[in-house]
């Protein structure tokens, strides 16, 4: 296998397969780690990783900073709300700052698609040696999220050597609002790649037309699927990956009511009979209980994955921080 | 003396005296390392403390971070206001998020009575070895600062070995708004536990006829007494507690006005000859200088206990969370 | 040279030369440090160094931060927003609640002038041995921003040797809102401590005759000069500062618009043909692009010394605290 050199991961629409499949190995070490006592490595010491959380996000926040605590890093967060920004200062000249106080990985989300990516092209130009990874841009990408996603289903298929051709012809259904989802978008990239069957399900107003006619005659026509009902991408499933339904969007008169998007798209017990008998239910949380999931799905241990996502969060972090801070020298 | 092993502290209703004991000679060691130079013991190395801190607390969230550091353990921060809560999660799914991340021990604190103990039950009922820490819910406890009370004036009567026993016969006033203070509900059980004789002194409508009919035929009778002034409260008194004065309440028409209030309740110099000749004052902070006690008390070195209250807060959640950590494994 | 003895830092203004002399080559010696891979040192292993920012700053907070713990100091952050100062907690109170958490070190800034002079007097009428350091009170001084000013000329004059002697004769600009920066009012003593000659520029509202008057008749007479154009502060000047544009001063009618303002004022390349061949150009941040600065003038690293202010910003904050630290002792 190649040795890693991506300084930045801004993306997943370019990845190579072996790339996801180093990811993957190095957070299964990782994972291996978390399970001991003490969970600390010394990669990182004396390094600085910054969270620039220009759009504010406690979770993710949290998950970055342990992995970058873990590795022994040194962690600086930005909070926008008693910041320089407020100021009238560019968002790249923050970034600029964060670099000469000493950093070594930019941690960013920003509610603007392709902030990341910007910030992560100032840096390069100027030479800084900095790798820059993006927790989330506006309806964008939000590659760390996918990554954990794909973790957690390759570990469940093989928890020792978790990698990217055990998907080959699984079937994973994503149900909920692809259209607004960075998540969704990532996770696009990273499951086609893998050789999954991937089906999309959602009403018409958050998967439109356009998006299906998008894919037909492209190579991603014979793996990725598009349907407005839930029936058809729950059938024989071996994964369901339901989407966060945010709430926002109801006042774009994008859904008629919460509980009437609950009877179509809801994911419940009952629904589930028709997908795979073990199957998996993943959700990248916060989640709306009773609304895109019911609660006894979400807490049977069974069936949810939702916990391990999270841990798999971590695992996956320090595995990418890991890899972008040796990619630096 | 038996070994610790109570996994969660959510209330001090059934402390054993042993563990009062156990806690005053835990936190006396680390009160002993935290005047050295170098303040720091590796005991939590790897491990991670969270602080959920649902009603913000700069100050106790400062001391239960210090008291993690200095264990050398990993801290992260819950702040409620950028987080997961405002997009419609459950407090439950907050907590168990921060488990799958790889939580040890949560520091709680909600402005809801009962919310320690609910995530408590649920961390065993997933069997996760978490430990919580009740850092005060609504009006019911908030055990750490009992203890931390507790410390302090054991270890005034007896610097090198502080103990349960040193109380007996001891008197003890509570002063101020006993009805809606979680500390003194907290305070009243490690108390009355040691044998001392509490006295609190309140006007009525923060110190209600039904608490003195509850307290009367129970074993509590001989050990707890009610005033509604002050001077028979602090008649003799060897420790004078007073609580702060939430001005919100004056909203409820529970009192007249700040400056009757102090006329009545206030602890003046005054007002203390009537103690002991070597009465200590304590506070749990912050104060209203000039309403539940006057500045001259306040700052007087001879006197106040209030700093060593502080002091004495960051070796009883060092001992906490050292005796809670055991616990776990 | 002398053995430090400076317990507080809290303004420039009764600096000996050799005091400049030591914070420079300490300050060197972290510089290096931080070129290496491993940017930490053990020196203040244990010690807690707490930023008690009341007026909230991300960009000035996260550079004591990471001094601090780069130091491998412990650190605690106090947030006014969320604190018992909104709970009528006096400010000195809540220095004594953190001096008796354990604090070693208080970094300071308030909007107030003065605020960080009395927590420091109070803190050595309580004999605590607390060293406190100005990160910027009101509009009265800010001098680890002058420091670091100071710093950086210096090691451009000499990176080997930084000392106070290279700036004798040396001519310094400051241009822009002299008379409500705390930077420049620190930058005042340090400079004219130098034998520089310093130049001042602003429009007469922010640099009124008052203060040209009180300079006359004066020591600093032949050291410090106030012009209210331009050209005669930049005519042959080695190094030009600018100032922040507070653009809330606008309100208060002491500008007639930011346009006008950067075309009397305002530093562009054009104007800058005056100066020396190798200038320099200094800005504290964040900047109002195009308005005291123009982005080509600022982004130009054969100009720009604003990313190198930042780093060492970094090394000056370490030296301080390192100071301040054994001054202790």
């Amino acid at each position: 296998m190649p040795s890693w050199s991506r300084r930045h991961v801004l993306s997943l629409a370019d990845f190579e397969p072996w790339e996801y499949d180093t990811i993957l190995q190095t957070a299964n070490s990782f994972r291996e780690v978390l399970s001991r006592r003490t969970k600390k490595v010394p990669t990182l010491q004396g390094q600085v990783v910054t969270n620039l959380f220009f759009e504010p996000s406690t979770r993710t926040r949290s998950s970055f900073e342990l992995a970058a605590k873990r590795l022994s890093a040194d962690t600086l967060n930005f909070a926008p709300g008693s910041s320089s920004l407020t100021k009238g200062e560019t968002i790249l000249d923050t970034a600029k700052t964060y670099l000469a106080m000493g950093t070594d990985l930019m941690v960013i989300r920003h509610q603007e698609s392709g902030v990341p990516q910007a910030i992560a092209t100032e840096m390069d130009r100027l030479n800084s040696g900095v790798g820059v990874l993006n927790a989330g841009d506006g309806q964008h990408e939000h590659p760390s999220q996918a990554l954990l996603d794909l973790f957690t289903i390759c570990a469940q298929l093989d928890a020792n050597q978790p990698c990217l051709e055990l998907l080959q012809n699984k079937k994973i259904a994503i149900v909920g609002d692809i259209l607004h989802s960075r998540v969704a978008r990532s996770n696009l990239w990273s499951l086609t790649a893998s050789g999954a069957e991937v089906h999309l399900a959602a009403p018409p107003t958050l998967l439109p037309q356009a998006f299906a006619d998008y894919v037909k005659d492209t190579p991603l026509e014979r793996k990725l699927f598009v349907h407005w009902e839930l029936a058809p991408a729950l059938q024989n499933a071996d994964f369901v990956m339901t989407l966060r339904l945010q709430k926002e969007r109801m006042t774009g008169n994008l859904l008629p009511s919460l509980r009437e998007y609950h009877q179509q798209f809801g994911i419940t017990r009952d629904r589930l009979q028709q997908c795979r008998p073990n199957v998996k239910i993943m959700h990248p949380g916060p989640t709306n209980r009773g609304v895109e999931i019911t609660s006894d799905v979400m807490d049977d241990p069974e069936m949810s994955l939702i916990a391990e996502q999270v841990t798999s969060g971590v695992a996956v972090r320090m595995a990418l921080l890991y890899l972008m801070g040796g990619a630096k020298s």
